[in-house]
């Protein structure tokens, strides 16, 4: 197990967002080892000699057979508020000495980059006697290793780039020693889109249960349901195995809801799938300004299939540009399947394409009515067996609406290729017949 | 001094990112809170129950006079890894029991979109007895409000929009009244684009001296290069006012790089710019896919400047739709001075608006030529004065690229319309007369 200290007021106070910690915990949960706590802690000499002392008795004191584990980012600059040197000095109960070679390093590092080194820069190469330093390619203050009470305590720069060579190359291959027969920790994620996090579950209830290995649990974020799934085994290769079959299982229970695995997007399971069918597609857009378009045109190769789109925020924009007819917007309002299925229309055949996306709605945070609320926004798709409209209802803010909206979209599109049932889709109504 | 609590295997294994933390320090810090701990805990009834009950330990012996304050976020779902409720209520020595109210309140949550309560839900309707729900306007799970050995623990749900909502309105009243007397740490931002932070350094070093109050440091993500500040002071308005002063000699040092403090984003100074002026504007975008114009329309009442736009990813669009010549295109090449300055006219002609943007470039990864790498975009502003182009060179991913043309053309356009000098973005270089 291991405990992982983030050090500086700028973390403490929340200025800056703490990405250290995830990538540490994730680097050692592939290896098997579960990080039990996280502690962040502001640059101050005695609260940092505390975690350090904390930290390391509580580590040795695991009932865990390997080796403690302790790994300290941040405060290795050279600034008057750059004190975990000295913290961890005290912990150990030795002064700090200078080390000659460090001090070259340090002084090419700024030769190198056709600079005299600042006298302040001294300092990083000064070590709690006792330890040894562990060299930093990226920057000038080299890491820092010592033992205490049997356990391994490392401190990096806070420097992310830094960090993560150092952690990779020095730390992880003195820590963690591949194939030392105990077990692994690999995760996977299958990524949904579309259904409820209740409806995920329930239909997943067996496999979430608890007590199982690989355990299954959901997540959501930004719209997107994630089913997790961990795998403890012997060895990487059979954990892999275990976490492939459960996702297949996954997979089968909710259907198509599933747009892929691991990192992969929604925009990129949409394009991919355009482009292997070799088909086409255009936008017309005017709640989402442009974000349908944005998401699509992220993916590289994404010209293969996208040929561009409109943006029309203007009712005029709409008649001009896409040919949507004027008594439709008197009659139907901008907000109605009417227009959004003649701006897809419109759009599509402007751009011969083979679909033609249309979004228009109200993002808020005003322009709600009684019939039309705050995050009412119709969408049309065109192509394939005519043109449909689907009224979708999305709570939250501006941002929230049009990204909900965008992402509807998508999926939508990315069914309809796919000849997939579309009511999986939560937030979605078709219009009526 | 405060504890925070962070609950999930996602955050303790490293597959998500803590923000929540970040958020909720820096409020604290605003109300002169120190927040001296945080702790991440994975989805375990023993490590959480353990993990409260340390908490509160801490700080009920905390020598602060002021209340111990634990704010936990995360587990309370309605899956069956959700455990924080079970966690609390075994700190605390009491069972769970169901609230009436908090029950009708996730009934009404689904039939306000239209579905049946899945029974799973039932159980964000449970709390430890002898606490209290606290509201959570944006989503099913109420937030849990409890005092242990006089201690203030509360537990919010971990998705961001309900913890940020429920921190505000509900927690930060309750635990942290306001003006209590004692010291105050308040912090600002001016908010910068288009110059590289050794130059912001550079102009500002006397400014940025250390242990100068207010403290100024300066911070660069996504572009933006941030200048902070952190002003001590008896009461916030002293804070506020040191803030303020130092604010405005940072804004008079830089220029109009300075698009605003604080919480500002470039595209709502942009937008809130024109509108003032009673200015409009159009796009007209190839390697941004729309991100110009999504940009734009995220500020609300942005369609009072924003008639729409243009994607044309593919070059017979920018013929068909925006009127650039065919020989133009084939003379120069897309990613070109000449077609760019043809887009934004063809546009602004189009859309009648009083400015038009065009932008075209390799986002890669691919595309690239000796003669246009990848990060080559080509940005023209029509309006006003003519028609102008420029070159930009940026380094990075396809993300990177497109993010930072489409701020170097909302920049653009802003220096243009308050007629100021352009040269201070350091991507950008005119095109030759």
């Amino acid at each position: 197990m291991a405990i992982l200290l983030s050090i500086g007021d700028e973390l403490a106070l929340g200025q800056t967002v703490d990405t250290n910690t995830a990538f540490m915990a994730a680097g050692l949960a592939e290896r098997g080892v579960m990080t039990r706590m996280h502690l962040t802690v502001a640059d101050e000499h005695a609260a940092l000699a505390a975690a350090f002392r904390q930290a390391v008795r509580l580590e040795a004191a695991s009932p865990d057979p390997a080796p403690g584990l302790v790994i300290a980012s941040g405060g290795l600059g050279p600034t008057e508020d750059d004190l975990t040197r000295e913290a961890l000095a005290e912990a150990m109960g030795v002064g700090l000495g200078t080390d000659e070679e460090a001090l070259a390093a340090v002084r090419s590092f700024f030769s190198g980059i056709g600079k005299a080194m600042p006298p302040r820069n001294e300092i990083q190469a000064q070590k709690p006697i006792g330890s040894r330093f562990l060299p930093n390619p990226h920057g000038t203050a080299p890491g820092i290793h010592a033992v205490i009470e049997g356990v391994n305590v490392f401190v990096t720069p806070g420097v992310p780039r830094e960090m993560r060579a150092m952690f990779s190359d020095a730390i992880l291959p003195l820590a963690v020693p591949d194939d030392d027969g105990g077990g692994v920790l690999v995760t996977s994620k299958v990524a949904t889109f579309g259904m409820g996090e209740s409806d995920v579950s329930q239909r997943l209830a067996a496999i979430m249960a608890r007590g199982r290995n690989p355990t299954v649990g959901t997540t959501v974020a930004a719209g997107y349901c994630s089913v997790r799934l961990r795998a403890e085994a012997a060895s990487g290769r059979e954990a892999r195995a275990m976490l492939e079959a459960v996702a297949g299982e996954v997979e089968a229970a909710l259907g198509p809801v599933c747009f892929g695995r691991d990192e992969e997007t929604l925009e990129n399971a949409t394009v991919t799938l355009l482009l292997e069918k070799g088909l086409t597609v255009t936008t017309a857009e005017s709640c989402t300004g442009g974000l349908v378009s944005e998401m699509l045109t992220r993916v590289p190769g994404s010209s293969g299939c996208c040929r561009g789109g409109w943006v029309t925020y203007d009712n005029a924009m709409k008649s001009a540009e896409l040919g949507v007819a004027a008594a439709t917007l008197a009659q139907h309002g901008a907000v109605s399947a009417e227009v959004v299925k003649e701006m897809a229309e419109g759009a599509r055949e402007h751009a011969r394409c083979d679909f033609g996306i249309a979004l228009s709605g109200v993002a808020g945070p005003g322009g709600g009515t009684q019939e039309k609320p705050v995050g009412t926004v119709w969408i049309a798709l065109a192509g394939g067996a005519g043109v449909r409209a689907w009224r979708g209802r999305f709570r939250g803010d501006r941002a929230t609406v049009r990204d909900r909206a965008a992402k509807c979209a998508l999926q939508l599109l990315r069914l309809r290729v796919l000849g997939e049932d579309t009511r999986s889709i939560q937030w979605l109504q078709p219009e009526a017949p």
